[in-house]
């Protein structure tokens, strides 16, 4: 059986009700086995979703990117329309198109781009305390700049995963990182992270490290010394989910 | 028994879970409810609070204010902190200060400032959909602008709400309605509407109406009309309620 037509589609979820982007079984609610249901549902027929990778539980998305294999083509437009008519509303396609048998969300990605957002007032505010890390202790940008220049690059990052079965190669590169002020700079920031692939939790810990050198917790010159470890104990805490996006996703 | 002491708090919450701001027994979350209950748990004693205003269920606010009375000094700071750890997420307050006697969230009020928020995509934000009002049809926000004109300065609303039983006067004055663009124009804009009073819905029904104007349902040569016809028939539909924010209150 030859699956001829290949369809990419762009979703944003807010994953706050989501048990991540992997489907599960039957037990929990996920992204993917979201998207699936509400697929099969209308095609009538069974659909592998496959992602361009997985997002834990809780981690938002402005621009994940999947595809799926059919037999038959279908009416692109039409069928957007029903997806987003059937799927939930913290679930949205933004585009699907036919694209060639070559394209694989996951094989084909060249980089990613995550963003993490910060909320630094004293009292967090109620409309993004769902998309948004609360930090209210006063943080040292400047040094959390200059921690983020230790991780640009390529290095073994095995410090930074939460997977300590990890066998294969934790070498990554890392094109950016940078630190975005709110447009009101004392409400807040962004970290954005942009690189070629990323380990199991390794943006939140990532994070998590960064904000511990803004609070003092983590002097700027042990980076160097977190990342030679290729221990993950040296590093700071996992970021919370909440804060995460998955921003963008590039071929 | 005299009550000696006067604090006024600036509340932030979103509404989506709520019944509105005004208590109602013990059936329905309310935000005045809600923080009474908290302040009392604090204060081991029972606080009446007195909001500028109602906020219908499911509105959202920014800078609600209200004020309560009481016979013993607080150390506002530390009421302030515990407030904040006792309410849930949702509620938000941002300021607690001990003010003259003179001083009535309602009474002493000379403005209220209300924004609405309209996503304007063809595929609504999933991040901001509990926020803003999703109007992909196309909106001609000139003639919208133009019938905002008609409403600006002091007439009888009585088209505007939907309290029927209103006896008192419905004459209210409205210094602005500006329609501001999002920093992305294709995305959206918000609609801010100043003025020194507002009757039930009024502000949702001057919305609804200036949608249907830009949807080419209503002419804006049919304002006039609307406003001297005082009939609720006339308006455009109440424009839903998570859309609305009530921004800020003048003293």
């Amino acid at each position: 059986m030859e699956d001829k037509y290949n369809y990419k589609m762009i979703v944003s979820y807010d994953g706050s009700s989501y048990n991540g982007w992997q489907r599960q079984g039957n037990t929990k609610a996920t992204i993917q086995g979201t998207l699936e249901e509400r697929l099969q549902q209308i095609l009538q027929k069974p659909v592998e979703i496959h992602g361009s990778g997985r997002t834990d539980a809780g981690v938002h998305a402005y621009g994940q990117v999947a595809n799926f294999y059919l037999i038959e083509p279908i009416e692109e437009t039409k069928i957007l329309e029903q997806l987003n008519k059937n799927l939930p509303e913290d679930i949205r396609i933004h585009l699907l198109d036919l694209v060639t048998s070559a394209f694989h969300s996951r094989l084909s990605a060249v980089s990613k781009e995550y963003l993490y957002f910060v909320d630094t007032k004293e009292c967090p505010h109620v409309f993004t305390r769902k998309y948004k890390l609360h930090v209210p202790e006063k943080l040292d940008l400047g040094q959390m700049k200059e921690a983020a220049s230790y991780l640009i690059g390529s290095h073994d990052f095995r410090s930074f995963t939460s997977d300590k079965r990890m066998e294969k190669s934790c070498i990554r590169t890392i094109q950016d990182i940078e630190i975005i002020l709110d447009e009101k700079a004392e409400e807040g920031f962004s970290i954005r992270v942009h690189g070629d692939g990323f380990l199991y939790n390794m943006v939140r810990i990532m994070v998590g490290t960064l904000l511990e050198v803004g609070g003092g917790k983590i002097d700027v010159i042990e980076m160097e010394e977190i990342l030679k470890s290729k221990n993950r104990e040296c590093a700071g805490k996992t970021a919370p989910a909440h804060g995460l996006f998955l921003k963008a996703v590039h071929y």
